[in-house]
């Protein structure tokens, strides 16, 4: 049994994870960490794990020594320190958090407004988008697990990076509630949240950097986005709408068949049968990531339409996954989660 | 007091005129009909309007006989009847289907499989985007009145359009379920429908021809759009989050002038300032269209935003504004609605 | 006209009565205030009311100097000041808050862990609970606006008080979130409070003192209940559901006309129709309040369901209509708001 | 592994249960049928469930022949003749529906309006509520699988049934929209149920004689309830506040004693410390009930409330518990499903 620590175990991407390995087969939680709660019970603060998961909050120091793998969950700034001290203990360490994702620091100085420490530590990190750098995943001793918005858009954009205009691409995403994290705040309190609906940081958001970086290295060449995040009133799930401009004419046939090759092994990605649109409801509560495909022949433009579900393919889901990986455990070991569609 | 008639008054529009006529200083209903209840009282169906509205459900005849002005809210294919029973009679007609719309009998038939009977009348009907269109509003006695995907898209180009890239629009909507009307079906039955979100109709929703029509002939030129419209799990409501390239460079400042000074006399556009964002709890139950404007300057593209409430503004809010300018009356009558944002 | 002021105007309850205000056709609000925001323009705080309200957001003591009527919605324990200005300064002042609910000042003690400084001014106060103390409120000068549950409650419990067991009564409360005020917290967060549902303060509320004092009054008994509010994911709206024994066997159809006779001039409640039942939809956004009878035949119970929107009828409407009463206006003045039924 | 077959797999409680069954380690589906989509994969019903149960949907006569266990989710009525038939074959056959819950005909007659065909039968099935009829179950060949609401009440009642007024019980049940089926209609229509809140059925619903019915046996005496269910705007769940009067008086730790030892063994029953309040977010998507109990001492009443998923412990996840208690399985066989809380 690999033993798992999280720390940051009460916000939501943490419990995620704990109610992820808590059905894991070749996995124990061996201990949780909190800032906020540190002392009480897990089950204190979600009563949701009462009986399934009844654990004493400790500090990190304390998951960091009893674990194999460490998860952290953490706000972006404070991963460093915790990666290091796992690297040094010879643990695998999963940051869910920013700190680990951008390669060129400048990105991160410009959109987190931070700098990177211990440079050496970052040359280590590998990024954890599963299904397209499962390789290195599988070497790697720091992974960082991908950001939800840029997991929708990199899955549903990777087939087709090198048939499209690379400076024609608009990402119009829609992110369930969850992603705002646990911390209330005026624009996630519920009356001013349901019956509501807007985008948020126009053009303006921190996971754009991460999006192009990954599609720049898949593509070869500098690849620029528009991206616009929407907050929709619901608790789970990104929905991505794609909209790319083909080198070339293709039919819906020929797309359907680039996607279906190109994940051909990936277990968690469901290229929809042409005519069916990708929908959260399809998703949520598991790690699949499903991804339909359209044409608009009046004007030669393709639709991607990418579905995950942010709390799980989009972050805890992803990073268990990446755990296996990590591990040589079976990639899917503890994920047959199975979408309950209502 | 103007004597206004509903025919269909039992489904989402027809309701909501009601709503909106019975707080009229200057108009009466004096007849509402419906197919599907005919003979009962319009409060049995919706006992929202006990002790408010409460009247028979009579037939179509009765109501134009009895009115001054008919609004019809009907399936397609259904109103060239009424509007020629209107028309001999010297009554308003405002049609708030798609049958007198689309100018090009063409684009009917392929997008509506429907043909024009009397032409003629064709001719005499108005396009009733009230901001867009008032002069001809005022003459007319036959409006349609537009689609409710089309209003926030055309309030939201119309300013912009002589200034980018006709041929590179795309438009990604989003809207309420009062959208979908008030028959049941299963992708509006409530557990297939909340906490999910997908797109619909990609690239082929019969607004598109209408949307394209308005801009070709503000513009002047051969507009093609992308658009793609979701389908949003709260009641009331159409977000457009639309992606523009302008021909030159344009500062924010600019693009905000722009807007004021195209919608200057127009109380119910409101432009946000710079750095806020529309959001569709500020306009749900009102007639206010709010824009907001952004730049993604990495890119060199202008994102607009157009919230309204799709009941109000998007149809029965619409409608009475176009009464209201056909009969010669102050153009906000009646529709001081006062968002309530919670 | 009459000059109304808000203290407290960014709080929900506060926008709400600027929303109805706005629209009064005998009074016009002269000026609001905020701790949170002063100095801030309300219309930056609430974008809804962007050309609708827009103002400056100033202390209390220039509302007080501006306005006739002063409308305070402040946390319990700060109304007392205020109160003592405006009845200094001749003006009406209506309380939206709990401090001049109570008439037994042990009971505010023991429930709310304060005291009354001022006694006189808490026997100047009249509770305003419009229907059932039209006459005291019309003479009043301070009004104890009531809380949102008890109004559901005793405006269902009225007219059957003297046919009941008096120490029989249970009532099943459910309200939507906007009744737990503007103020982000955990419980109100949107992912903890969507797709959830509970009791809370479970025989324990605020409001079981208030209820209680209602109905021994009307009774002329002591009156005990059982009180269980419970938390509904919805921005508006009290449902009340209230089970209560009668002395002797009623039938349907004499409960109804006990119902009927007792409201007879009473425009906003609405006693349904035999077989119909009271719902939220029907009453929210209005002044509104729905009462549906049912017979238990097995049990020998009565079955009272009371239906209001929290801030409408449960809150701001009430304040306006006890305005409109206090000053002399007709009692609907500003207050015919049309539920929109979706 | 066990052959298990779903008839009426299409609808919300055949889904639930396929999703399920897809997880258990110890039985596999064989056969699955619909009558609305014969002939159709149910992957294009639910594409939740492609990669993960791709099967074509027979007709119920295959699925009988296939399955050792035969789950039928049907309109009441219709299981009878299917009962009979695995009867006949040696298969155990669980009804979802309500055709064998009722031991007393006159109730099935006087509720459902129907007959027994083959009284036999009947006296052969066992009502499989899991923690109150293990024994029975453990030998049973047809299982009643109990209503949702009665799982519910009667999980919340069996241990005070004994020290309660048994003439004076009030369940006021409030249930997502799911307990309404996948049938679309107008009161589940999305824009007709969303943000609104109502009871139905009040003091009528069909669940009533089987509460009366478990609660008479466990109790030993007649016991008649008042019951009011209301539709709730969420998806999933079902919560019960129960209202009681003890025969004696208790303290809160001498009823928290009696609920814990009632349920010593039974892993999915909760009962929470004293002070927390059952929450339908901490059981959706699990087996769990969460059951939490609250004195009003004012009053001298036990308020115990009582929270489950219905379409798991309410329906599938009970189906599926009996299947293990029947077939000799460990009860939580395929149902360790932790409540995600968000």
């Amino acid at each position: 049994m690999i033993k798992a620590g999280i720390i940051g175990a009460t916000g939501y991407a943490g419990l995620e994870i704990a109610r992820l390995l808590v059905s894991h087969p070749e996995a124990e939680i061996t201990a949780v960490s909190s800032v906020s709660f540190t002392g009480m019970e897990l089950q204190e603060v979600y009563p949701s794990m009462r009986d399934i998961l009844e654990m004493k909050l400790q500090d990190d120091k304390a998951v960091i020594e009893r674990s194999d793998v460490v998860f952290a969950s953490l706000p972006h700034g404070l991963s460093e320190g915790i990666a290091a001290a796992c690297h040094k203990n010879g643990k695998l360490f999963i940051d869910m958090g920013a700190d680990f994702r951008l390669k060129n620091e400048d990105d991160y100085k410009q959109w987190y407004d931070g700098a990177y420490e211990d440079k050496k530590l970052h040359d280590e990190a590998v990024y954890g988008l599963s299904e397209l750098y499962r390789g290195e995943i599988a070497r790697a001793r720091i992974i960082a697990n991908p950001g939800c918005y840029p997991t929708s858009v990199a899955l549903g954009l990777a087939p087709l990076l090198c048939k499209i205009d690379a400076g024609n691409i608009i990402i119009d995403s829609k992110s369930g509630v969850t992603g705002a994290g646990r911390t209330p705040a005026q624009n996630t309190h519920f009356p001013d949240c349901n019956e509501a609906f807007a985008p948020y940081k126009v053009a303006l958001h921190r996971h754009t950097p991460e999006i192009e970086q990954t599609l720049s290295e898949i593509s070869g060449k500098t690849v620029t986005v528009t991206f616009v995040p929407h907050l929709l009133p619901i608790n789970r799930g990104i929905l991505s709408t794609i909209y790319v401009t083909p080198l070339e004419k293709l039919s819906a046939e020929e797309l359907y068949e680039i996607f279906k090759r190109f994940y051909n092994e990936d277990k968690f990605i469901r290229i929809l049968p042409l005519g069916q649109t990708a929908d959260l409801k399809n998703v949520k509560f598991s790690n699949y990531c499903d991804i339909s495909l359209h044409l608009d022949e009046r004007c030669g433009r393709v639709i991607i339409v990418s579905a995950i579900d942010n709390m799980v393919k989009g972050a805890a889901g992803q990073a268990v996954q990446n755990m296996n990986i990590a591990c040589g455990l079976k990639e899917d070991s503890g994920l047959s989660l199975v979408p309950p569609a209502f």
